[in-house]
């Protein structure tokens, strides 16, 4: 498909078949070069670059980078000597004797060519230019091939759905707002002045009513938002691809979205073996001191809160007493030791305790001093340390103490070179509690209800089996059927089995502490829907962004986004947000007074 | 793919293969029977019906309607007589020993089970009590078809697009806004208080954006959103299959499209002969009376301007005469003629003229008399009438009253039984004019400018290559290189080739009074991006909606949506829009005040 009314050829399409012969391209001089009065030109296409000699100078004389050109003449063989082995063209080039230059360029504010791509990445602006300029740096072809990448990520999720009897479903995204843990951006509804739609955080109820419907098997790449503080890689707007079964229970869902994760793995050419691992999140804790534990590397915590259970140290006098071992760490010289203090200090922690194993089984750290000997004799065989090595302590309160010692660990990994991009390690992580507490400084999310309790996925979270009878007596233990996904540190996508049944929807947010009113006004249509026959069902969403930057090897999910917003959710391409007229004002009703239409 | 927790099979792969075997199946009771003591029931998946037989009493005092079940039994042949030639599974039944009642189910606000959809369509409630209820309305098997359709034509148009080198691109939804000829939605930036993101019209501006970058074939299913007061069959979201292609004209996009609407109608079952016809834009108005004429039917206007140059009735002395042909019209009772004027009325034209041609070459109906003997006598040649026809005449400025004409062609086509739903006549209507008059009273669209003129299709519409020098002398004459797809007498879609040259771009906003602050303050960072080497592009979207209604043979765009708006954009399910709280709104920024922050 490269005929056009530009071209009878994309420049890959040009290779030593058609020598001989004449041919037409289009795109641009992606770099130029002159010798001894000869002209040679680079051409960038979609499907990369072929060279062009050009002999008449009068012809060449316009043509600069960027130059969007069409071109026309007959393919030769290089002389020889001459080929490029990096290219697909590099055997060929074509004697142009017919230029036409379809639009001019500026100098450009960067450098986006191919060729100087390829010998260095490091000549780009900040992310503010890139973003201003954002159509140049799409056509780089790191960009290009994210932009490529994304597509065919959503061409494999789609054809094994398709297969698996899925029906893609839109739901619309001017909706009521429902409560989901963050903030909703909201649309002034015009003909119904004073009155607001809410852009959807996720289409969670509305796929809900898809199974109510009986369409048992529903996916979309859903279009979702949530108006939160701009950090690290957040988008006000991102994409999931959004999925919900009907008469399924979690192994079901779990089955099939591992046939998706390979399809999409395949599409980038990673081959997964399924089934993939779980584990327990209690166990991912304990083991990796996070909810999402990086599986790349081993390395876990190792528990000593009994091993401490009769410490003299005041700091490890506590409910929980974690290490996690830095293998080598005694040659760390002391001030680097000093660093990990700031870095712990940063994550909220008040220091990061540790130890060095030196020769002849020395002790040595400022914690060393503070523990009994006992403990010191015996503290390289209950940590699995050798001479050389050196542990990081953490004590305190459970969860946070094993939080910041798997954050140590993986810090360890990074700066061992131990997390490469391309190495895939996936776990699910099941048997979540069912409610978390509302008062943990560390958790962001917005609260749903009323209480102490608020729940770890979303209100509509189905309580596992073993305690639906009991889960409103014990919330702080409840467990819930649900799960996520995780991929090298990453959680890449979750979900659970939910709540088909009134009662037990009641009863979840009377813990919650929503009010029945409340409920009515919130989400009244699902559970008024659920009084008419409603199926057990389940679903799972991926951070579609989050698999592309992964599977692209991207620090960022911005690069593998075609136009992100920018720190504070601008854009310094459009400059959107920016301010509307007074008349635009007006129309959007923001302004309505009910009282003044009493008149 | 029909295993799970709940089933071992689904309803319509129950056939006579599985006789003798032991089944689960889950799903709703669609229909409950009982005879001598046995209860028959139909049991309801996504896949269709089966019949299940029920001898314990006890196990089947409990069904109702619409309760969701699992039920396990063997499958053996139905009773010899007791066949069902109607059903896939009409051979077998189940003989259900054991079930489990999933979920009950309320008595419903209305029927939605298979058995009676197939006796009657009738028995439905009014729409709005269709949309709240909408996850029961979608149960009925003809909605449930609608869903699939449309997931259908979706992957058909995705493979077809990716066969021919498309690159599947997600762009933004919170934007900037841009001028497109209609109203904005808008969503106030809490982090830029005071500040305001636009929700695309469509994504234009960024698609050709993308032709900046060199993805050179992008497609997108794409949101769209415009702020119009409701009427007829609008959605205030709508979904749009958008395409944009770099070096290519007309003829390349119009083949491509070609391709797009072939696999769209294959996916359901229809085979589309290519190429489509063509007709000018002048010629559907001079023979249909619309730019987007009905060809399932003949019967075009006939021009009577010359004919009628030296008439002597004053209504005929105008810019414009012409008549349509009523068939077999001279039986049609007076007071059918006079209905038709109220007809003509409602449509804001003054009425209808027309004549009945009688036995024996008479002339009836009140113009008859105003016209001269010589107009009389030649006048059913003229038309083409035979005795017994009857015809309608406009006269008046020509693209009114072409346009009253057109209408009276459809409408007689209609009550004639000729719009046959699944008979698709397909055209292209080329060569637009590039302007339309901003006064134009039968154009609801707002002017993107500031002068008499204003762009018939978007301001970033390329002037055809004849105008491209003087098209700003003649605005009122100048051409475009556009183009509309029309579906019996629907424009399902449209597009123009582009311009991509800044020293055009700047002369067609001077046509429309956009002055260079304006133009770079709305869309600046297009003309910017024209600086660095845009290559020549052009594009298309279809209206996806109206797509899928059409192929659904469904009257609405509401049938094929899943949960559409009723009218003034409310949802009568969610009850959205709704008033926000004081605390949200404050979040918002929408109250923000510049000058109390300057304290």
């Amino acid at each position: 498909m490269s005929q056009s009314a530009y071209r009878t050829h994309h420049a890959t399409d040009v290779t030593e078949d058609l020598v001989g012969q004449r041919v037409k391209l289009s795109g641009w001089v992606d770099r130029r070069r002159d010798h001894g009065g000869v002209a040679f030109i680079d051409l960038r296409d979609s499907s990369g670059l072929v060279q062009a000699v050009i002999y008449d100078e009068e012809m060449a004389r316009p043509l600069r980078s960027e130059y969007v050109i069409e071109l026309e003449g007959e393919v030769r063989l290089r002389p020889e000597g001459n080929e490029n082995d990096h290219l697909a063209t590099g055997k060929i080039e074509i004697v142009a004797d017919k230029i036409d230059v379809l639009a001019k360029s500026d100098a450009l504010p960067f450098q986006v060519s191919t060729a100087l791509e390829n010998e260095s990445e490091n000549k780009l602006p900040g992310e503010d230019v890139r973003l201003k300029y954002r159509y140049l740096d799409l056509r780089r072809p790191s960009m290009q091939k994210n932009l490529k990448l994304r597509s065919d990520m959503a061409k494999a999720a789609r054809n094994e759905l398709d297969k698996l009897g899925f029906t893609e479903v839109e739901t619309p995204t001017m909706i009521k707002s429902t409560p989901e843990g963050a903030r909703d951006f909201v649309v002034p509804a015009r003909l119904v002045p004073g009155s607001w739609y809410a852009l959807p955080q996720s289409p969670q109820l509305l796929k809900q009513l898809l199974m109510v419907s009986g369409v048992e098997r529903y996916y979309q790449l859903a279009r979702c938002y949530r108006d939160e503080d701009f950090r690290a890689d957040r988008q006000p707007e991102f994409t999931q691809l959004d999925m919900e079964m009907a008469f399924v229970d979690q192994e079901d869902v779990i089955a099939i979205a591992e046939q998706v994760i390979k399809a999409v793995w395949g599409a980038a050419g990673y081959d997964v073996q399924l089934p993939l691992p779980r584990i327990t999140w209690q166990e991912a804790m304990d083991k990796y001191g996070s909810d999402k534990p990086d599986l790349r590397f081993g390395n876990p915590l190792i528990e000593l809160t009994d091993y401490f259970k009769d410490t003299p140290f005041r700091v490890f006098q506590a409910p929980y007493v974690g290490a996690v071992l830095f293998k080598g760490g005694a040659a760390t010289p002391r001030r680097q030791f000093d660093a990990w203090q700031d870095w712990a200090r940063q994550r909220g922690a008040k220091g990061l305790a540790y130890v060095v194993f030196g020769e002849n089984g020395e002790l040595k750290g400022p914690v060393a001093k503070n523990l009994s000997e006992e403990e010191r004799n015996g503290l390289r065989e209950a940590v699995g340390a050798e001479e050389g090595d050196a542990v990081f302590f953490a004590a305190g309160a459970r969860e946070s103490a094993q939080t910041l010692l798997g954050a140590v660990r993986v810090e360890l990994a990074d700066r061992a070179g131990l997390l490469k991009p391309d190495d895939f390690a996936f776990t699910w992580v099941v048997d979540f509690p069912l409610f978390k507490r509302t008062d943990d400084p560390d958790d962001d999310d917005v609260a749903v209800g009323h209480s102490q309790w608020t729940s770890m996925h979303h209100p509509f979270t189905m309580p596992s089996k073993d305690w639906i009878d009991t889960f409103d007596k014990d919330p702080e233990h409840a467990m819930s059927d649900s799960y996520d996904i995780v991929c090298n540190g990453n959680e890449i996508g979750g979900g659970s089995v939910r709540i088909h049944r009134d009662d037990i929807q009641d009863r979840v947010l009377d813990v919650l502490g929503i009010g029945e009113d409340e409920a009515n006004d919130k989400f009244g249509f699902l559970l008024e829907a659920f009084k008419y026959g409603a199926p057990p069902h389940a679903g799972l969403a991926f951070g579609w962004d989050r698999v592309a930057a992964i599977l692209a090897g991207a620090d960022s999910i911005r690069d593998v986004i075609a136009f992100p917003k920018a720190g504070g959710g601008r854009d310094p391409l459009t400059g959107a947000p920016a301010p509307i007229s007074a008349e635009q004002r007006a129309e959007t009703g923001v302004d309505y007074d009910p009282d003044e239409d009493e008149d």
